[in-house]
């Protein structure tokens, strides 16, 4: 009696797996919707440890950024999240930067930091923010975190993509080929300010 | 000559508030893309401290949500995003329960949590989770946390929706009028059991 | 004087298939929007009539759900809709279910059916059905049909999108091989509910 | 003890209905995504009857198209989704029609129905569909529908849109008052032809 | 020092690339959301120069579109955006037809154009524009650019879409092997009227 | 005979409006998904001659920039497009800059112009573009024009919303009341570039 319905249960399910989930194929083609679909899939798929450890905060901005986007985490891929880990060390910031294809949603877990942001309408917001506070960052708005406090600081950070993409603005402008006549011209900065970043960052041109 | 500069980007900049973000005006109307957007922000429409604090637990599942979506952070509204805080006690649960609007990314803070889904296609997705490991719940699926430890835990949980919605299995079933013999027949529990449930949860019919 | 015009023609109008639909190609990579889309496409994709016979009703619940989804109709793969045949004989049941991934519109075309949904507010919305009404179930609640008549029923349900899942609730919970232990803990089922249940399922564990 | 959970669930359900559904206030504000919501519904809202009689066929083309879009039935408002319901007299036509905003799926419920559409690229898919036979049409694509039995028919439509719109070619260019001369230049249709249409469907200029 | 610095932002941006854009490879898997993506791209990918030249209006219309769609131009695939070149010459006609996957927006660079679209409540809106002045059409309306000058016209029209769709409404109807009995059932129009233009566009049947 | 068929359409025709476009209210609520419909439109809110002037560039840009996105042209509300003017003297340059909310198309009307983008991975991808080139710039992603020319200017921007914001790098960091210490260590800039550049752009703090 039992086979006529899981018969209709097999059929009915056999169809149904890619819209639950599209865990990325890494290997697989990309299109605007993100990777392929992999065709088998456990619970390791869904779940992540490389946030657990604190990152190396041993650099130029005393901070790190451990992103699980779908490239690291590909059991987000087509759900429309993922999260990163923020470190900073006392001193620490993340600079400046935007996210071009995601809102933000940052909580934080340990310490001060003062993050902030700002709009079209060239209108700042920032905060001191403490233990358990969230700020929220709209999509594509220029943004920073820093730590305001006297201790190492830990934050999480969600984004409304899973692939949100990050663009750091000193190394758009400092850290490539881009001429520094043109980048005089689009911003303003005297040369040799342009040339001091671009040794520290790496740049050329 | 700084004028005009100052005149085309007034211009330019009354028409783009609404693009990046549209704080929820609670009183306004509502539409299926969200609240209508509030006149005037402030930063403190960007922040939110209500998950600072350890939610109640001392209740039925030992365990509490406080939510941070559009109704009570309007600051999400629109943006696609939205966060949660879940403290689960000592035998702590979050019972089997759906997000009909969003897909969730969990990261837990303390403690041990056992969490897990149910695919479309009926398979379990479960794993014990320890600080700092991520798991994803594709958007729909029934998913459950359990406090696996011996400590108060604590996660925080994002979304991939301002306003995810939250549907308790048990509440959906036993907390209201639903007659018990629908219940019956759409279910296939027993009466004394749907009954007993009704109960504890104060449903009734 | 007509062969410019066609080139033109012909130019423009090999770039736009794509646009207008892309049956999937059920062997091609699969992505989080769908089926990769088949090369070459006759009336006979746009057309199923897997619809037409009644469904198997000989079966625990006497009712039977044959779905057009894409992966048995690729035609509406990307069209975001698709629909299915319900059958309900004297006594069927659709059990409780959701669709994570779709909203639906219930109508009946023979019988009567009593067919409800319950909201994440936690109320029932529940009604009688005859002939030629339509009820809309949004999309994720936990929903039912029941043939309230003393005739076989049928019953035609249209979905938001050509992928909708579904998740019934018994099957999610009794028949795969989630721990009892579990299940208790986060239904506050009794052991023996779930035990009888699981025996019927085929559920272990 | 039941108060502290049943404190937390109407915090938490008073958030979230928002995210299930949206029923259309039909005096409210319309904005790009809908009308706004009503602030009470009733079951009553989410079902709706005006599909249950046959459409008066005593017209030009035999034919009736009896919608349920956001319009008719605001519980679909928001869902991505809505149904109409065509009856076609002996010698019935829908004519030549697109859906501006929504692919379609026709199911026949009865009779013989010869359905078909044109693609951009200029091909045409047509096939004579009977009762139980379902066929996709993409969005936006010129299609039509023609009684090809002895017998009344009845299909169902479903729609990918709660307002799907819906062009009807005749009336577009002869039942308004677009100049004879512009439809000339734009159609290479004969004036006399013009004229003799909108003479019969009302058309001026 | 900087080692560190540039190994995390390498990790960070191997992430990210297809989240800012997805050239599309024109010969690989298609799926709903366009072309998957090119895995090496440079400048060329992102610029064309195929609309800088006149098109060929020495045709029956006298005008010419040169599309940069996705299949064209494949730098916009997944972005949402796509663009054309009208050009018109004296007495040119860009004949009836409909985009079924985008709105489009016009601007006059050259010429006078009278322009115009119907809609779904079958109301005309037409307009003579002149240099600098731009029009909207929504998805999927019928729309037609008429030369209202003495000397050739240009304009440039943008499309919310990579890959818009057209309709031409006199290729849809006239010039593929759709049967004169069903077009005349379906228009309402005479068979020798369609006889006539089908002898002129290529149709049979 | 023809009542019938009028009070069939005028039923459909009534429902269908909101479907095919949304003009904006500017006076009404405001949603995420734009501005609420105006009740009763015409031709002339889906024209707009504001672009049809060459905009005023005696500024210290040298450029100008005018924009016909929702708040100036409500016609393409809810439409996903928009458009803008873009003139740049002999040196002029549209500074460093990004649209949060849109992806961009631009054609060259007149003059030669060097633009690009560069990408989340940190890569620059720039430009000279003639007469009738284009150019497609992904949403989010910090770019720039130069007039590369000894003339005057003149080009097209297209944009994937109707309101895709505008953040213009300097007037970001130094046209506002941002603290110079906060610029200082979010920028790695030195406290008299940031400064002088305040002085220049009326940056306070």
């Amino acid at each position: 009696m039992f086979i006529p319905i899981f018969f209709i249960l097999s059929f009915l399910f056999s169809s149904t797996n890619a819209a639950d989930f599209c865990v990325g194929d890494l290997n697989g083609p990309v299109g605007p919707a993100g990777y392929s679909c992999k065709k088998t899939v456990t619970v390791n798929d869904f779940v992540y440890s490389g946030l657990a450890a604190t990152g190396n905060t041993s650099n130029l901005i005393k901070a790190a950024v451990t992103p699980a986007f779908s490239a690291q985490f590909p059991g987000v891929n087509g759900l429309g999240i993922s999260i990163a880990r923020l470190d900073l060390s006392v001193g620490g910031v993340i600079p400046m930067h935007t996210h071009p294809g995601a809102s933000e949603v940052l909580v934080v877990i340990q310490g001060t930091i003062c993050a902030g942001f700002i709009s079209s309408a060239n209108k700042v917001y920032f905060k001191s923010l403490n233990k358990g506070d969230i700020m929220v960052f709209p999509q594509g708005l220029l943004h920073f975190q820093i730590n305001a406090g006297k201790t190492q600081s830990l934050a999480f950070v969600s984004f409304s993509s899973p692939d949100p993409g990050l663009q750091i603005l000193d190394f758009a402008l400092f850290a490539n080929d881009l001429p520094t006549d043109i980048i005089e011209e689009t911003t303003f900065l005297d040369a040799a300010q342009i040339k001091k970043l671009k040794g520290v960052l790496g740049g050329t041109g």
